[in-house]
């Protein structure tokens, strides 16, 4: 079973809202969106070979990564703006592929408790475009699939370190 | 004879948007955008002595920087998420006195060819809040005297470097 994720794109506003819960520590999940070798296991769609070539995750640092499907490379970079462990995540988005539609990111950790052996956290995210043009665009680029999948692949990946 | 600040901020929207010509080369304006030794003359509204922690305006940047008055401390800090010379600068905004109201500030550099001998050219801003109640606590923050006294002193300022 699943958690799902969740998505609301008011009509009129530029922005999304997503929430999607983890059966597992708050520290596993933040851990996987702060050191890029478990980053790069799971962000993004399924089916893409991942390469980061910066990531600097603190207040005031910056990062870029790359999907690749065969021969097509999607291009993202970023800056961090705040990073408080476990607890948010700032940061500004950009798909090279859509120059200049740049994204605010706002990512909370939220700590549910201990419901059970792994752990329970929920993240709540807020993805605000720089026009509401520009946020239905990325509605429409398959941000939900890409972000439904990666998620999906977070679950594993903190499911099998907790194994481990 | 002043050139005028115009700002909108549509209602329901969580935006500012802004413009504001300059008698001046568009890259004169740019560069007392990029210059700290530059912004802090010009930068805010009169009376505060501006101190610039750090300021590395270039793609992944960051920058902090504090006005005072008296004994009154005012900090800033931020991202630059794009930087083209002459052009386009993207920035994350923070004032340290609201934490996490964090804004994304579009400014596009125009040049508007040269009018007359001291050039011309036209700043376009946007100022994405993450609510629209948070870009409406800026707005009441009295934002608008800060940026058209900012900006009288920016003419000052590039007026003088064009007669010196």
């Amino acid at each position: 079973m699943t958690n799902e994720l969740t998505i609301h794109a008011p009509a009129g506003l530029p922005w999304i809202e997503f929430t999607r819960e983890f059966d597992a520590p708050v520290s596993a999940v933040f851990n996987a969106h702060r050191d890029p070798d478990l980053v790069k296991q799971w962000l993004g769609p399924r089916g893409y070979e991942m390469t980061v070539e910066h990531w600097d995750f603190r207040d005031g640092g910056s990062y870029h990564y790359t999907h690749r499907d065969g021969a097509n490379e999607y291009g993202f970079r970023g800056t961090f703006h705040t990073v408080r462990d476990n607890e948010l995540a700032v940061q500004t988005f950009e798909f090279e592929g859509m120059p200049d539609e740049i994204a605010l990111e706002f990512m909370r950790f939220v700590d549910l408790g201990p419901e059970g052996q792994p752990g329970h956290c929920r993240l709540e995210g807020r993805s605000i475009g720089s026009s509401v043009e520009g946020r239905d665009a990325m509605v429409a680029s398959g941000m939900e699939k890409g972000m439904r999948e990666g998620y999906e692949r977070l679950d594993e990946l903190v499911a099998a370190s907790a194994s481990a």
